[in-house]
């Protein structure tokens, strides 16, 4: 078998069998039906029509004859009709309650996303330069999400290699025409920083960016293994927090803000947080939304 | 006292008494020492000339005349005739030799240097873009080498409140030519690829980036504690590596590896050493100039 073949279907191996798989009718999610299939599943596919585009209805219903010529089953959503289109985040979350709806209502919580190489170094740099609590690390190959649980087996397997793996199979696909507007920050990445970088800096740009990711990412998950206990308290004792490293102390501030569903929560709010573990200060901390920490005896509390 | 003063004076409190400071001449450094005089300190200037310049002698000479007008102690050292020019990497070779042996000599161990914020962000961001075996970090704010402990109090003051430190006191300093040189990648970073991500993502990009560096520097240090135990063995033990984590078995290989100081380690020949403790593959990795690890009796060796 080719490399680009073996590139994108090695990684579907480790995958369960009873499947859900997100389908937008791009190249990426239409290779990784296919490939799925010869892997010898038959996942449910899943679209998600943004309204985004005028032709997005011709992309719905491809996507069904698709699967119905492949012999899968197959769920369609859409925004709805109140949803504030072009918002991106908003698009996000309607998606997503779509794919936990679906799986519950079909009792199967693996989804399978197109992810890929591109998209991982896009985020990542993303979140870098955007400026994110955690610091970016990128999305993870393996995650839980309202009920479900989200596999992402591409994130090593760039975009080229999809595109030869999809020709090689002789896959139609459809071209969206919004991966080319640089107003949306995400192609701005793809298509003007990184080759900007990549020339610059004369170095393979990208794959450097996407090794740092997954150095980052591994360390993440470690890191996070080790605050667990402390940060899925319903307090944090301040004693015991104290007493550890100060990047730990952060991480279990963010993990236990995380675990209380603050919203937005900024590295200054981990600091700030982390200001309570001093003996010297107000003991009250101001959060999103109105919400706020406080120490009292000794615990750090959510109000 | 306006507030880039005490931005600038604070972070030198916690420095020790006795103290080295390398001096160039540039606003930096000359800022640098001021700051440290006015703290009550009498630190002992080290200029190192490395013949760059036509008028590097001319830096010398102002360096000493500084000094003397301070009435502080001070050392010159010079690249030696027989070195590239030129070459970055063997000029701080060249310079840290200085450091040290002057260090030695005088019995003072703790040396200041004036790197500031938007010296992190830029090694941050060359340490990302290049692609390095343990990705970017930025630089310590103390660390060791070569018998030296280093100091920098200033990563987190921005070159823009040094200027404004350094025009209140009335400072002179000397304006380097070569910063201006983009053929130097540092310079490239600074003066056009960092203006260029800024106006591109309409984010303070190099705020966001020095964040990320202490967030990524901090969690740095901390894995390291937890990885000391078994990097600093003569031999990794295949058994007890293979129970820790992805990210804890990349560490300690890599600190491993830097403590038999294996020079030019990539992230390829840390991950070729963590195939080693898989059993069905050949138990012997080639490392950079000769040298090699192999596996044996459950043990994995350098030689």
């Amino acid at each position: 078998m080719p490399v680009p073949l073996i590139v994108c279907e090695a990684p579907l191996k480790a995958l369960p069998e009873s499947l859900l798989v997100g389908v937008s009718g791009g190249v990426d999610s239409v290779a990784l039906l296919h490939a799925l299939v010869r892997t010898g599943r038959k996942p449910v596919v899943l679209h998600f029509d943004h309204g985004w585009r005028t032709e997005s209805g011709a992309d719905a219903r491809r996507v069904r004859a698709l699967a119905e010529h492949l012999g899968l089953r197959h769920v369609a959503g859409k925004m709805p009709p109140t949803a504030k289109l072009h918002r991106e985040a908003e698009a996000r979350v309607a998606r997503y309650v779509f794919f936990a709806r679906t799986a519950q209502r079909l009792g199967i919580s693996h989804l399978v996303l197109a992810h890929h190489a591109d998209d991982q170094v896009e985020t990542f740099l993303m979140q870098l330069l955007r400026g994110s609590g955690a610091a970016g690390r990128g999305m993870e190959p393996v995650s839980k999400r309202a009920g479900l649980v989200l596999h992402r087996p591409w994130l090593g397997v760039w975009k080229k290699q999809i595109l030869t793996y999809a020709r090689c199979h002789k896959l139609e696909w459809r071209e969206d025409a919004t991966n080319t507007d640089t107003r949306h920050r995400r192609n701005l990445i793809r298509l003007r920083v990184l080759p900007y970088l990549q020339k610059q800096i004369g170095q393979p740009v990208a794959i450097n960016l996407l090794r740092a990711a997954e150095i980052f990412r591994a360390e993440s998950e470690w890191l996070d293994g080790l605050c667990a206990m402390m940060a899925d308290q319903q307090e944090l004792t301040v004693k015991d927090l104290r007493g550890t490293p100060l990047a730990q102390q952060r991480r279990t501030i963010l993990r236990w803000l995380q675990g209380w569903s603050v919203k937005d929560i900024s590295f200054a709010d981990v600091e700030a947080v982390r200001g309570l573990l001093e003996n010297n200060i107000p003991a009250k901390v101001n959060l999103s939304a109105g919400r706020f920490t406080r120490r009292r005896s000794g615990k750090i509390f959510m109000e």
